[in-house]
């Protein structure tokens, strides 16, 4: 069951076999997730949301909520059951299921992650960790592995931002960010009450979805990287040292609209070149100091929007990304700045509105340790990095210790059908999960 | 008839009073349009396209082929009849009357301007000229005056860039600019062909409403300014120069959508950013040379347009205008010499696509003096000035002689429900284009 192989590689293993000093724990058992299993089943769920007529590379469409979501939530459902698990929904909508530990005063590790879709996205962000954590309880109960701690896997509701114009929404729930009122929020003329009753949650019983602080030992995720900070490095496995905190802003500016040909230039009050400076002032402000923070305008709605009118009105976001909270204030005052700079030059006013702010969730130190062990024991290279999205993770971490697998994204693309991770790093992602799992096993 | 107080006011005025060498033309008969009657009739025609529930500040929207354009057109061609005149209506749509000369065989004086109006446009852009020329007629048959030359009004049909995105349409195909394929356009539902006809044209003989070169003596139209010019300087009459030239350009930007919060700020292919750039490249280029000349970016359309994903693709429009076109192409070759500094720097490709160039159409020196014969004749001070805006004025210069009577604008704004031109303002300009035809009656 133990092999000298599997054993800690790379450098510990040349340690441990030149006979230095280090303390040699027992070796984890020379585990894998089915590879092939894991394929079969991310390519049978890519069916549900597929653009009509076409393929696997065609990306998916299964956005929360919709008929696809609930079509592949059962498949999923029914893959669970087949695998001997005892699949259960709880009030918000999510799935989880047990398997229960030798010590079972001990709190469970939890690990998984989503099966809904942006609009055209791709197949492997979500699918792989949710498929990977039913490839490890599968794994485990086929090598007869009893764990200490119980073990719990998740395929968490409603994660990305489209569906009510919010995400990470039904890990919010469990981590018990959530209002009775929210049940009332209405988009794409449905209730949100009866979104999460279509996916088979209650919400009678919402508050019951709620999880108290330290009731998993710890959550695990693997998730395809999105960014290309792997790829480029050439290492297979990334260690997420936290998720960045998110500031979200909305800015208004108001000129006037006027005739594009009679409005002489000194008379003019233009929202659009307004705009336009602060876009560019947003990345004058992200690029003013070393470091991995981003800044994006991503939304820019004009009004009228005429090629023979000076544009009266235009809309704009901004958001700014960091591991580092203060570092997006500093940001946001140097660009709060320039926009009074911006506005005066313009004629213009501009106001900025507070839309979203995400407090950073940090991954436990011990949690990273473990999943660099479990990378080491499977002779991969490993190295850490911030997760720049937002992931159910981050609700997690509220709650308890939290960590993070990334395999490396072909050209960094997600959220898109081009998103692509290699099979083999699809593999080695979810070996890392496995013994991530019962690395944290060992720990108390 | 004729009254002293009458003739060439001002400084004029003031040299033959006191002998000086001047050689005094023979007075203009001292003749007004009503005001009263132009005012009334300003009101009554605001009601048709009218906002529910609304009034006369709330502007109107009577956009060519609608119901509201075709009842606004019954009610002046009810007006003209009720004045004595016998209305017609040519193939394209326009409408048109004709008072006889004393000398038949001369080609007639044109003059009028149009009714139909932007989305959400003023009561006063095209209707104060409409309404005025219809004014002239009247005042000319109470005076009982015989002119040499023939008069006749128009109402030109469809004259704003809204239906079909074209304007200027129906004074166009009077001046030859027309291919019948343009009869199948189809514009909201509608096509080309049944639109004429709405109004009362008949697109089978449309080749008839062609009007061969040197078929009017000259042009002449009464237009507020839609520009803060005369109202700054304090000027009650403009006597346009000429109408400028425009250059339009449809530009777009392709980048790399991708995830706002996981791609590095040095792989970002930002479509938004080149666009922004651009944006204030265009203003940079129109304010580098002194001058009047003008350049907007009023249209700017972005996908996906979503606050966490980076801009794959922008569309931007540039709009240049001048009276001298070789001033356009050299703003342009800045503008295109930036935009590749921008697409490197920004590691986008930018594409300019020429969408309309409009030729620069010069009022002629004899109807500019004519024009402010006619104004000093009122006391009247009168200021040159170009035309920012396009207007039927442009077509008809390709055919004979054109000149163009502005009156100041409140704040300079046009195409908006806030258009005012105070009434006196307005009885101004009807009184100096009646007097403009008749000291245009007097040149050969």
């Amino acid at each position: 069951m133990l092999s000298r192989r599997s054993f800690l590689g790379g450098l510990c293993g040349l340690a441990a076999t030149q006979g230095f000093s280090f303390p040699a724990p027992p070796a984890l058992p020379d585990l894998r997730v089915d590879p092939l299993a894991l394929r079969r089943r991310i390519e049978a769920l890519s069916v549900f949301g597929r653009p009509e007529g076409g393929t696997f590379v065609d990306g998916v469409s299964r956005t929360a909520y919709s008929d696809a979501d609930v079509a592949g939530r059962r498949y999923v459902i029914n893959e669970m059951k087949a695998a001997g698990l005892e699949p259960r929904i709880d009030p918000a909508g999510n799935i989880f299921a047990r398997r229960p530990g030798a010590e079972p005063s001990l709190p469970p590790i939890l690990f998984g992650s989503h099966i809904d879709s942006v609009p055209s996205g791709g197949n492997f962000d979500g699918d792989l960790g949710s498929l990977s954590a039913l490839g490890t309880m599968e794994a485990l109960a086929a090598a007869g592995v009893r764990t200490r701690h119980p073990l719990e896997m998740v395929v968490w509701a409603h994660e990305e931002s489209f569906a009510f114009g919010r995400g990470l929404a039904c890990s919010r729930i469990v981590a018990g960010d959530f209002a009775p009122a929210d049940l009332d929020e209405v988009w794409n003329g449905m209730r949100r009450a009866d979104a999460i009753r279509k996916i088979g949650g209650n919400p009678n019983r919402i508050a019951e979805a709620r999880r108290p602080k330290g009731s998993h030992h710890c959550y695990l995720e693997l998730h395809i990287e999105q960014g290309g900070t792997l790829e480029r490095s050439r290492v297979p496995v990334g260690v997420v040292q936290g998720i960045v905190a998110i500031d979200r802003y909305d800015v208004t500016i108001t000129g006037v609209a006027n005739h594009a040909g009679t409005t002489p230039i000194p008379e003019r009050h233009d929202a659009l070149l307004a705009a336009a400076h602060l876009t560019v002032a947003v990345r004058d402000a992200v690029t003013r100091s070393p470091g991995r923070q981003v800044g994006t305008v991503g939304h820019l709605d004009v009004s009228p929007n005429s090629p023979n009118v000076i544009p009266g009105r235009a809309n704009v976001s901004v958001e700014l990304r960091d591991l580092d909270p203060q570092k997006l204030v500093a940001m946001m005052d140097d660009i709060r700045a320039r926009a009074r700079e911006i506005a005066t030059a313009t004629q213009t006013t501009i106001e900025f509105k507070t839309m979203a702010r995400a407090e950073p969730a940090t991954a436990a130190p011990e949690v990273q340790a473990a999943i660099e062990r479990a990378a080491a024991s499977l002779t991969l290279e490993s190295s850490r990095l911030p997760s720049g999205a937002g992931h159910d993770a981050q609700m997690m971490a509220r709650l308890g210790p939290m960590g993070m697998i990334f395999v490396p994204s072909v050209g960094g693309v997600s959220h898109s059908p081009k998103e692509l991770t290699h099979w083999q790093d699809c593999a080695n992602g979810a070996d890392v999960l496995l013994r991530a799992v019962l690395e944290m096993d060992r720990v108390d």
